[in-house]
């Protein structure tokens, strides 16, 4: 048990790994280039960039596997490190996740439904792309975006090309805007045995391009092929940890939107409504250990606190809520901690999440008019 | 949320509070004699006696509140605080809690019953104790015992006083020994507010005097009485924080037999098997910040890993176990992590805990043997 854990990135994401490994005895480093990164007071912290050969070989120095909490990691630096040291999930889930077209093309290989979709490179491709596609249509750069940023809803050609200039003009993509009843998401584990866990299926809902919050389990019955999908591209990949896919539900069946090779914010709710968390089963899999139960302990509802937090005081008087607070610094629209409210029906979870979503949204407000 | 918890004792106690603390963004400090206490990867850890006031000064520097994961902590130097931060749980439990004496005095006065005893310091006392408690006794150190140190069974009356002369002569209690069915712990947390949670009763079984495992809701029509018990001693100490009463459950009613002025080792089930774990409600108590609810979310049973801990590929392999180790070096006896199991029902707790033990066993085995 004197191995640690190494982790690529010190976001909040990397802040609740180093919880989970903790409470299992294992202590955790991190690489990240913020020295106030959160997950600094959870583990031991390396400043330095993510190609910086000295910091990488002090963070996997008597590692017992290397893991990443951001999809945005460079897949080289991870690669660098495979001859020393277990890096999971393999760097190959980056090369697909960093790359939308790549992402779009896996699915597709693997009889996963994806929205229509057409790479751009040029003016033509557009003009060809929206002759194919049709209108309204959703630009996005292929690498690089989250959180609604580095795209555009178009809804004419010149918009499109307004938003293909403002975007670089290249490596972007043309996806058919898909007309959706719900967005889901599946978040599924998968351990070096190869023995894939599917927590129940959550709903999100989404303001300006951020998650504000997800239910779980979303009540649907579309679990079966969300997680055969999830199974599906786990094994492709030969994946080991936690990964989350997007999905839109429609009238006729689930679509893919987008993978997250990591924990992801929609799986949040499994640390205090799940018996084992997406964090804990993510850690035991890179370790090589077997993974948990996922069965739900009730109904749960995360809610995202973006650039501010209630008073605890408040958050915590509302039965059945658990706070979260990543101690990063407040700025507008950051997100800075989530709020899981845990129930035993969907009625009182929902009711209980709106008095939390007023407290949450009249802090926001503060901040953004201080 | 700046401020930090300052917690006296840096054991695997205070490690599961700081990971506590760590999820609500609340960043722990640690005062503890040993180098290489349990807590120093969760927190901050001073290196220094309790009696050190230049220590003590640093810990509490920046503190919103003063607690402590050990009731052997000097009651002074939690009293020296008291001007500068809000000290809790209140030194008063500690003077409590710290002589067996005191301790049965508080339970009679609050009409909790305890087992018939009598303090000794002197032969004299001793014979008097003999003549109206009777023979099988127990005898005990009114400070300092702990795990079944400091304490023997006496069946004569010979035996008895060669046990006085082990123990140091005086100072002593003698308890009838009682014949109970079996032994229990009631976990109770209260709030600044007055707000008093119970978590469901746990029965404990011991082996050697030491905590083997426990296991709940333990399906008694006890928690009343126990409740009780816990709320009337909360509120004459004036008590914040999480507390624990051992009992033992006879024929006619439960006995109180120590009380732990702190989390405690039968509620740690509580992590894994209840809405609200006992270190969570703890740092919200000393916070100031409402408790939340302690309803169980299964059969939870823990068992302690006494010198050893078993491969944690071997323990995680046991459906619903959650495996706690505090990196502590693994001396025989020493409690250096355990296991939770939860499961639906009662049975299938019993029988993946019987897996585990045979684990435990295995690898206690071997570190004795070794």
């Amino acid at each position: 048990m004197e191995k640690s854990l190494a982790v690529l990135g010190g976001g909040q994401l990397g802040r609740m790994l180093g919880l989970a490994a903790g409470a299992l005895g294992v202590p955790t480093r991190f690489l990240d280039p913020k020295p106030d990164a959160s997950a600094q007071d959870v583990g031991t912290l390396i400043v330095a960039e993510f190609d910086d050969e000295a910091a990488l070989e002090r963070l996997i120095c008597g590692a017992r596997a290397l893991t990443y909490e951001w999809e945005g990691v460079p897949a080289p630096t991870a690669r660098a490190a495979e001859d020393r040291v277990a890096v999971r999930p393999p760097p190959v889930a980056l090369d697909v996740a960093q790359d939308r077209v790549a992402e779009k093309r896996l699915f597709e290989q693997l009889d996963i439904a994806v929205a229509p979709f057409r790479p751009i490179d040029s003016v033509g491709d557009l003009d060809a792309a929206l002759d194919t596609l049709g209108l309204p249509a959703v630009l996005k750069t292929r690498r690089g975006g989250y959180d609604g940023k580095g795209q555009a809803v178009v809804r004419t050609a010149v918009e499109a090309r307004t938003a293909a200039t403002a975007l670089g003009g290249q490596d972007l993509v043309l996806e058919h805007l898909v007309e959706f009843e719900r967005e889901l998401s599946v978040i599924a584990c998968r351990s070096v045995d190869g023995d894939v866990r599917i927590w129940p299926l959550t709903e999100n809902i989404h303001e300006d391009g951020v998650l504000r919050l997800s239910r779980a389990p979303a009540g649907s019955g579309r679990l079966e092929e969300a997680a055969a999908m999830a199974r599906k591209v786990a094994e492709t990949l030969d994946y080991v940890g936690t990964l989350a896919i997007e999905l839109f539900e429609t009238g006729t069946g689930l679509l893919a939107n987008e993978l997250a090779p990591r924990v992801h914010n929609s799986g949040h709710w499994t640390i205090d409504g799940a018996a084992t968390s997406q964090f804990e089963n993510h850690v035991r899999a890179v370790l090589g250990w077997p993974l948990g139960p996922t069965e739900p302990t009730g109904h749960a509802v995360m809610v995202n606190c973006l650039g501010a937090i209630p008073a605890p005081g408040d958050v915590l008087d509302v039965p059945g809520a658990h706070l979260h607070d990543y101690r990063k610094r407040p700025n507008p629209g950051r997100k800075v901690g989530h709020i899981t409210i845990v129930a035993d029906d969907a009625e009182t979870a929902a009711r209980r999440t709106d008095e939390i979503l007023g407290l949450i949204r009249a802090a926001e407000g503060r901040t953004e008019h201080a």
